[in-house]
């Protein structure tokens, strides 16, 4: 595990790395475990197990012995492609690590934990003033990080928390892209909004669905995918994630009964993430290189299997016989009438609608939600947007981007856990993530002409493989942008997911 | 987390060893994880987490800083008791961690890793030959760790070995017991085994008994005896064992749905492990002195509730009509009849036999087999037995101890794993705990007169009571036989134990 001391400085930081790399993987497991096995009693031990690991890797990767490996590893002429873009992406690491003094650190990581604690509260209770001093505190400190960040990137302020998880992302880019999507959005919705009011609703599926059989149906559609059940699992938790490590990746859901749509698209939309861990190059397991690129191209692949295949005209057909069998002798529907069939299980999966709730909202919609979060978090963090007057800000962004305004704030500006809980700069990478995803599903249907209407047939071999050789295997040896390059011709371009939404919604 | 500079020697041991401790738990739950939950694939990254956490936990117990710490904080004069005790754990792990070579250790541990793997198919295969020589070198090696350990420990070799069981344990004080033992169970076997063939044999409980009722059974049963499943869990694991932390106990089973008594009596007995795990003192968690005392006060544990609790009358009679409200509707017995009775309950669970094999030994002969063992390993340690003549003098030992001995080695020298993986020095704790659990459970029914009728009746709050203030808020505080010697008047006294097997087998 050790670099004999004969090794090269590179070989040396490989080492280092490794181990931390374990370490990681390790808390990941741990991380899995709390949200789906713990009793609730384990609690406050659990927090001190991955405070020690998180700790032990701090001083690891602040270890002053780390700056003279990296410039002795830097002098390197003997590194491959793979080796240097690992030694840039572990310089990444320390720089984030060592840009932020310790005691900075712990007050902003104590803060967003006592916020997000309060936020638990004050969201069911609408009560936006209770916890405004608390995330007054948490952008105080965030600002702080960011400018340290900042300073040792040499990056802008919210570029540098960007960057945290959108390796190389700026607003620069972000800017313009979102922009014409905010300019095209309003339109867009009220004219598939249109389209829809003036087709009939889709047939009810009714239910009760049974959890074991809904569970059943995952694990099927998840190993057509090609979901390895020898390498993962699929779990229960109240907030679904995809977990554990790329050699035993563990997604989770919840189930209602009375709804099996939720779940399984849940289950599909994880399956995506779990799909890119699992593919990630073995070779390179626990080095930074090995890693996945980022965010924007992990909610890609998640998106990419929800909304690009499995909401598919496509998808549908092949998944109706299987739903239909699983759900259809229910007490809602005839197992061999039309509600069970492609076209009405397609009209039901990709519904449009002005909701208030980011994680409710269908792929039209959704993108507005991002911009409007994305907007008020650049404006806080700029000094902009005072967290006092957040509530009126979003309500009119909301009004002028999803064309609907929340009763409350609770339902409003309280409804997502990101900010309090210290998360800023996440949030466009779910809309870059859903553009990157239309732009790498048109490569690959281009790539390979069979790839459609294989889905169809219910055979995903040839889209995996795809992933698998322009993606997945990729790691983080290159940038978002240069995989997205590579893969399609060009870096990305909202207009590809412009057409995809004009196709699906508005009969493009 | 970290103790201030200014902390004293002592308070900066107590911040490094709790770092120890809730990385040593964070193992703890990678392990039932492992057991438990993770799919195949997970195998090798599993490896590495847990020996990366064994390496750092390594790196922060040798670290050269330790001995001048210790050295400081004994010339304190402001500890109490338990710190006082805490720092001797703390040594004692010390010397142990910093008494063997690193190159020592990696070799040691490589080569029972792989006798392991060699033994795990030669044990169905009844190929002794074949892992004879990793067998030798696994005891080559045992006994250079043993040598080391001696030199750090003042102790001789096999103590020495002995200690990282059960500390302070010694050969001295265990052969005595153990010879007394052993001249009294052949008689002992022999005269149970007429009385049980003069009386009827128990009336066959017959299955099958479907799992889900099996493990509702068992955490009836577990919560009665006062398991708390905020703070723990039941599952299942091929080899059952009681895992996790203090706060968040894990124990599993294993189900045959055609006999439910053994995964119950190993439900309960795992329960007993857990319920010391649970009662040891939230005051000293992640502390030396906050574990459980050695592995003959856990094994006491787990035996006092399986075989001195459970397999009581009065406990069956409490567990009857539980027991026949699950399985008694099954097509093997009316649910009325004689066969769900305390009676025949308890017939058959104290039936005796002279096994093979050790693991599906009843109480009587139990010693027989751990006996074997001990003297065997002893001579293997000392020298004077070389492990090609293992298999000979396994079968000698048998007949004298056991009264039967096996046709082969599968299911002679080969049965158990724990030579093969390196645990040498483990045997004698079984046995010492099953005379430690008959001794503190009639110190226990001596002091609470309403224990055993209460039982009957399924109130084991007394008996929790009792065992929490003498046995598991002790924790590490004091040595096992001061703990016994405290809790029951007197140090180990092997005519207890027999006492008890006189009365519930020979009718005394």
């Amino acid at each position: 595990m050790i670099a004999p001391a004969t090794a090269t400085a590179y070989g040396r930081l490989e080492a280092r790395f490794r181990r931390l790399g374990a370490l990681d993987e390790a808390a990941a497991v741990l991380g899995w475990d709390h949200a789906t096995m713990m009793p609730t009693g384990g609690a406050e031990a659990r927090s001190e197990q991955l405070a020690t690991l998180k700790l032990v890797c701090h001083e690891i990767l602040t270890d002053a012995a780390l700056d003279d490996l990296f410039g002795a590893a830097e002098g390197q002429n003997d590194l491959d492609a793979w080796q240097r873009a690992n030694l840039a992406e572990m310089r990444r690491d320390w720089r984030h690590a060592t840009a932020t003094p310790t005691d900075l650190v712990e007050a902003s990581s104590k803060a967003a934990s006592t916020c997000e604690m309060v936020w638990r509260e004050a969201r069911p209770a609408n009560d936006f003033a209770r916890v405004l001093p608390h995330l007054e505190e948490v952008l105080r400190l965030t600002r702080e990080v960011g400018a340290a960040k900042a300073a040792a990137l040499g990056r802008s302020l919210y570029d540098a928390l960007l960057d945290g998880y959108e390796p190389d992302g700026s607003a620069a880019v972000i800017d313009p892209l979102f922009d014409a999507r905010a300019a095209f959005l309003p339109g867009c919705i009220a004219t598939a909004l249109e389209r829809q009011a003036a087709a009939p609703p889709p047939l009810a599926l009714a239910g009760p669905f049974p959890v074991e059989a809904q569970r059943k149906v995952g694990q099927k559609l998840m190993a057509a995918l090609g979901f390895d059940f020898e390498h993962g699992r699929l779990d229960v938790s109240a907030h679904p994630f995809c977990g554990g490590t790329p050699d035993d990746v563990r997604i989770t859901t919840r189930y209602d009964e009375a709804d099996f749509g939720r779940a399984l698209m849940g289950v599909l939309h994880e399956t995506g993430h779990a799909l890119y861990e699992r593919g990630l190059p073995v070779a390179w397991r626990r080095q930074p290189v090995g890693r996945a690129r980022g965010m924007s191209v992990h909610e890609s692949q998640s998106l990419l299997i929800e909304m690009q295949v499995c909401r598919s005209r496509e998808f549908l057909e092949f998944a109706a016989p299987i739903l239909r069998d699983a759900f259809g002798g229910g007490s809602g529907g005839g197992g061999s009438g039309p509600t069970w069939d492609a076209d009405n299980l397609y009209r039901a999966n990709t519904r449009v609608a002005r909701s208030l709730i980011r994680v409710d909202a269908d792929e039209v919609t959704y993108p507005a939600h991002v911009i409007l979060r994305y907007r008020l978090e650049q404006a806080m963090i700029s000094g902009d947007l005072a967290p006092r007057d957040l509530p009126g800000a979003w309500r009119e962004g909301m009004l002028a981007l999803v064309g609907t305004a929340p009763p409350d704030d609770a339902d409003g500006c309280l409804q997502d856990i990101h900010w309090y809980c210290g998360l800023w700069g996440y949030f466009p990478t779910y809309t870059l993530g859903a553009m990157t995803a239309a732009q790498l599903f048109q490569a690959a249907c281009q790539a390979v002409p069979d790839l459609r209407p294989g889905i169809a047939r219910g055979n995903f071999a040839p889209l995996l493989d795809w992933l698998r050789r322009h993606v997945h295997g990729r790691a983080s040896s290159i940038s978002a942008t240069q995989l997205l390059t590579e893969a399609t011709g060009r870096p990305l371009d909202a207009a590809v997911f412009r057409g995809h939404l004009e196709r699906r919604y508005l009969g493009a």
